[in-house]
């Protein structure tokens, strides 16, 4: 069958791969809809995740299962079902404590396009069916159901993490799809203000549709200085990073209130720390809590956020400013990514 | 000065009262509009608070300061404020423990109408004004403002107690005022289906621009049953009781999934004991969660849900079906509370 | 291979049945000491699970394994280890919901002697060995890591779920095995002044050892009565319900504070309804937060538990007050269990 | 009056000053003992508060009061109390938010010796009394009670924030007085095997009698190896810092576990930033997190902390090594605090 590759740090195309084959528990699936994400580009052209040969790229999919194993109990071929990008193992001392995404070993269970071949092929494999697909309602767009897959489970675990109280108020760092998911995120949990940190107008729109009632530009001088200056000098309840270097931490903790949240989605790819300001954390004494942590997977989550959708919460389709016809379209997709254009959000690929 | 009083269990009308006066961190304030509440009626007509003489009735208003007390800082005569029904001694242990609403004694932070003169008055007195009142942004209407000092903060302690997850799935049962507001709050945590349970249709069509999803009619059987049979067997994540007498306890079990959440913020008036059923409490054992609470009040709380308002999250305002001009219509605007003609959410009087 | 056996309700005995097998992630064990539940003299002579025939009693065991699955991974023939009572399918979306007591159905996490056969017998199988199943170090007695399984396990979870406080008061209503391990799981959770409710004076031995400081005894007048005394009519933060019948709900509530919480971890054998005190819950609005539930199971909790044990924490062999030699003595013990001696606590039968 | 000062940055001495007066919700309060912290070093030999001058130093104090203003309910003089470092406004918007620390403005609960005279004075100056205050009882000893105050608060804050499971493990790193109370205060919530990191003997020999059951050492290699190799390389469930410079973050986040807590209680003084290392912290995404903050006061606090040594469930008294009779004796004691010898934990001043 036909995958689209890393074929090594630099280089991606695609190339001939056998097709996969299905263990007792897992399925087989053929993706109908797959949308290239930022972690492809530093996977494919950065060697983000170090040197990978020959490994299928992508995460984020819908498809149509095509085989599944003997034991799989819920789905059969032809189902139509939403992938999640975080397809852990369930049966793990990790997820028996809560935490899925860490199963077996730290961020492992982040499977595709990390250390198992990803979704960009004409099919690809999916661990423990059961536990990790979920069926995608005939309502539900293509282009709409693969934001679900990562764009809106990390931008609202984002949300999560943030501990938001009703009527709280949040900044949103980072207005790319994942913050702008976040925005969407922070509004579900019930922020009454929210700021959010970016410049470009396309964004800007989606995000204030989302929720968002101030906007920051670092054009207009310190970030953290303005959210203080509108704030009366309190800062805000939470803080949600969802962009930018590891410097970003100086500001969010800055314009967080003592007993306020910092959460961050944002995966930092370089430096060697991360460094939290020493007087505007409270010399370590002021209750500003820092969490971050990879999005939760699995069928649960999927069904739930599916719900949102289905009922209308809120439309992550609105994140999809480019639609491809054809799976052919693939590599312009991903560059597109790379390039990110200014009116870009999220490209996704019909795949016949 | 007039005040519209329970002379006795049975009897209301309008007395003359000496005008209140202002302790050094207190303040005295002159409604601007106000609105009748169910315990109201109770209170009046019930005796739910047991005997009372000659008290003023009512504790949802907003207002304009007309005094303050030497040590108050934040306020002062001519501000325009919204006066939260629930006004606690912040200086108690039971507020150091995180419960203000018990400040002293078991539901103790309700002064108004309930131990002290309440808001249906030319003047009324707000104790701690620095620590209980906020202030009301000029673009709230007075009527949508009224319904933030009760009903808001009441409907939505049923969504923050309800343990709702983003996509999770909740019921509310009774659609009255608190109930349409517990569905709007539970719109604000995130929840995905949201079934609610009456048969009002000004109300169902409220709660529906709020973002309820599923209507269940108890015309047309049991109600869990019905939220059962519409959840394959499994029930609901959360149930958030919003009116009902103490049977609607098993009801509320009953379509509960073993993990879920029951809250309660209706009033139970009557009866001895509030019955749990064992079987579907798994007797004992089905971590079926049984929470309820009186209402946060004081100004944080307020200043938080005038953001959910001034931020459009929320328009508390379409509770509003009936507004009487002139403080004249006082009476009338209780007796309304006490008949519930079948187009009756609530009904606010501007005082003058 | 011989199974000690519920035959019907009322009547238990030894009989022939097949030795179990194993799946490829299961494990078949030989016990090496078991101990009888009460929740066993429910089911076998007052039908407590309904009518059951043939099935082996007991899910109390510590063993050596005998075989494994083709897939099991952690462990082998010749591996002693601890099982827990609650054995759950770890792959439901109940267990990813974070309640595996509950996994596919309420209360199904519990499996043996429920609806499967248990530990009263030569071998027994355990469902998912690795994600079940756990060590047992040598330095810990087997009399003493037979009360790990579930004595403990529930104990410990009424403590968890009744939100204790670092100095917080408790009341452990109940000193039966059960409530002693709560008692010892207050204690680890901080609890200050610990209550406990008893009169058996063994029991009230170890109940102070484990940290109790005040006993609570039915004989002298209103439990709830007793304690609201003894706090200056405020009652305690947290109550565990460790025993007795439905009524005791409404001592339980009545003795506590509002914000505080009800643990239950009792089952609840009979009657239609558990009854909450409608004044004494503050009709409704004291916050006082009622919870229960089948304690956890699963191998991180074992793991945990076991180091509470290896470490010196508590020590559970204190409940041990009957040792029997030979599984011969099987009914000898489970009778003891249903005729409760006053110096009963718990009996272990040393298999060989 | 006398007052044992910090005249300006590197001096202190006995100064003159006048007695202080109550507000109407204050009291004066003579101490009858006292101890030295390691931030009265800090404020007075590093200005780490910056510039002060003439400023009684202390935040530790036992004493007898000696007037109450003119609403103080609960004390009067004669009453023996004990006195938390950390006396917040209580009608402040942070206090209704939860955090009392940060009362006002970050960190502003901490009012002695910060930007108020402290305690070490002939007499001292305690905001509003009935919320600050707690009696003390006559069983526990003023050296005892003395660290209830500060150290034996901050250190159970360590283990609060640590999110501590029972059974769990946990690793506090540094054995000074508040990493030793962070190990009692860890085991009061449960936690099973307790790394320390630290090397003086009398602090390893305390460590272990309040629960620690490994200790590593500096001197034996990188400490996050030496735990990480001590634990299958998978790292504790928590660690708490209650030590060393900014650093350490580095070293506390390697050796925590994906989904686990770091909790810091040490005053950070010095250093722009605290590092958190990118790679051990999943590069944003493993759910590693960070907490910290200043210790809970006021008055329920301490009533808690005192039920803890009253009941007998950790002794503080433990820390005090050196006893000094006579307020005259001050000055030894502090530079005692400051030289550190290999047998000082805590000294304490007995006024008279």
């Amino acid at each position: 069958m036909k995958s689209f590759s890393m074929i090594e740090i630099g280089q991606v195309g695609w190339i001939e791969k056998d097709k996969p084959t299905a263990g007792i528990l897992d399925a087989i699936v053929r993706p109908l809809a797959v949308s290239p994400c930022t972690s492809d580009i530093h996977t494919a052209f950065e060697g983000g995740l170090g040197d990978r040969h020959n490994m299928t790229l992508g995460h984020e999919a819908v498809g149509e299962i095509v085989e599944v194993g003997s034991e799989v109990k819920d789905f059969k071929p032809g189902d139509r079902v939403v992938v999640p990008a975080i397809t852990p193992d369930w049966r793990s001392i990790e997820a028996q404590d809560g935490y899925h995404q860490h199963s077996n070993k730290m961020l492992s269970g982040w499977k595709f396009s990390n250390f198992k071949d990803g979704v960009f092929a004409e099919y690809f494999h999916v661990n423990d069916a059961d536990m990790n697909l979920a069926k995608l309602p005939e309502e539900i767009p293509l282009t709409t159901a693969v934001m679900i897959t990562d764009m809106m489970t990390t931008g609202f675990h984002g949300a999560e993490l943030a501990n938001i109280k009703i009527g709280a108020s949040v900044a949103v760092i980072g207005i790319g799809p994942v913050g702008l998911m976040a925005v969407a995120g922070a509004f579900l949990r019930g922020a009454g203000r929210i700021f959010v940190v970016g410049s470009r107008q396309n964004c800007i729109d989606v995000a204030k549709s989302f929720g968002a009632t101030d906007v920051i530009n670092y054009k207009n001088g310190d970030i953290a200085e303005q959210v203080l200056n509108a704030t009366n000098g309190k800062g805000v309840d939470s803080v949600i990073i969802a962009g930018a270097g590891t410097e970003i931490m100086k500001s969010a903790v800055k314009m967080t209130k003592p007993g306020g949240t910092i959460s961050n989605v944002n995966y930092f790819g370089e430096g060697e720390i991360i460094p939290i300001p020493r007087i505007e954390w409270g010399c370590g004494m002021a209750h500003k809590q820092i969490r971050g942590g990879l999005c939760p997977g699995g069928r649960l989550r999927m069904e739930r956020l599916i719900n949102i959708v289905k009922y209308g919460r809120v439309n992550p389709g609105k994140l999809v400013t480019h639609v491809f016809n054809g799976f052919g379209n693939m590599e312009k997709a991903l560059l597109l990514m790379r390039e990110k254009p200014a009116d870009l959000i999220k490209p996704v690929v019909i795949v016949d």
